[in-house]
């Protein structure tokens, strides 16, 4: 089945209080689309932390300030190299800087993660449902770096309306092997694909995509924490 | 820019000799899209081993002769949980069982990845320029896990015709900022992105990009190996 990704412009800048799914649908709309069941709505958390006010003002000077924050934001220091700290989350992400992040926002100030992004991503679903009538899978996401490999890629933080992983146990191959890949992360795939026409330098902070197949649930990102037990790497 | 994804379906099981570029473009034209400039084709790598016949027969017990296999093709053991190895591979990748696999393969073989994939991709994307007139860009792709994250993730491990990195470095986000976001690994969110119409338990090795955004050029996938003296997870 074909995919389409179409990237939601014309949302403007969004401030706390602000009623982003209104803005998202309108944005939908904009697109010549009308929601459809099984589409899947992406969002860049920074839209949903600075609708929630998930932003904090750094007093005083602006580095150290940041810096100190990452720091209370972090569970776990991971790894740490000069100013830069891989950390573990309160939602048990790990990643730079515990998630808080200095672009896209105003300057003086640094977005944190949403104190709870499954909950903010089934809010964006059921607010949009109440809207249209429609269940829409919502994904929220932000862009985490990665050991080994450089560059960024954008990955899901938030889930609500599917499962974030798409279990294959049982399932054979081809040739009638069972799958050796039992478990992909396609609400990671779905994020890193709707970056695809976002872009970072744009002002584009969600896309919606048709024509995906997957199996409607009540998964959340956290499935995607591999716990202490199962890490290899903590 | 929309960006539309078609899976490429009706690919033979492939094996050692076979014109993949033809049955990539017979594959194209199938789903009635003729190749374009900008257009992206993603090759899962498994049937790119196999044309090249990176197939290895596993003689005696299937599972030791396996293990030893992937320690073979690995250079350097990162981590070990019982019969899985994490390991960096010739190539620089570090994966599962360097990189060998067994679903998608005949049963008593195994897969290797390519030889050098940055040129099987290159060898492709020719061939179909030959064939059309028309410069694609190409990426080949591994299945790869994450730590912290549960889940399998489609990856590149080969690339032509575009830059494995999008460097934003000197631009600026909305508010002027300039970004903190500088390298995006494109091709890796090419690669998630065209899982998502593939699938694993399925035969569709393919899948065709339109409408994505990025410059034509000659990177390569070994641009992603962070080396470990910027990495802090080796």
């Amino acid at each position: 089945m074909t995919l389409t990704i179409n990237p939601l412009t014309g949302i403007p800048e969004i401030a706390q209080g602000d009623d982003l799914p209104a803005l998202l649908l309108e944005a939908i709309r904009r697109t010549g689309w009308e929601p459809e069941p099984g589409d899947v709505l992406v969002v860049t958390h920074k839209v949903v932390s600075k609708a929630e006010g998930a932003v904090v003002e750094l007093e005083g000077e602006e580095e150290p300030a940041y810096r100190a924050l990452a720091k209370q934001e972090a569970v776990e220091i991971v790894r740490r190299r000069g100013d830069l700290i891989i950390a573990r989350t309160k939602h048990g992400f790990v990643c730079a800087n515990a998630g808080v992040d200095r672009s896209n926002a105003v300057p003086g100030t640094a977005v944190l993660l949403p104190h709870d992004p499954d909950r903010s991503a089934h809010g964006i679903r059921k607010a949009i449902a109440a809207a249209t009538g429609v269940d829409l899978a919502v994904v929220v996401s932000d862009t985490f770096g990665r050991p080994w490999r450089r560059g960024l890629v954008d990955v899901a933080i938030g889930v609500s309306g599917m499962d974030a992983i798409l279990d294959l146990r049982g399932t054979t191959d081809a040739n009638g092997r069972e799958l050796h890949v039992t478990e992909v992360a396609i609400v990671d795939e779905i994020a890193a694909a709707a970056d695809l026409v976002m872009g970072k330098a744009t002002a584009i902070p969600a896309a919606l995509l048709r024509g995906l197949e997957f199996t409607p649930g009540e998964g959340r990102a956290r499935d995607l924490v591999r716990g202490p037990e199962d890490d290899m790497f903590l």
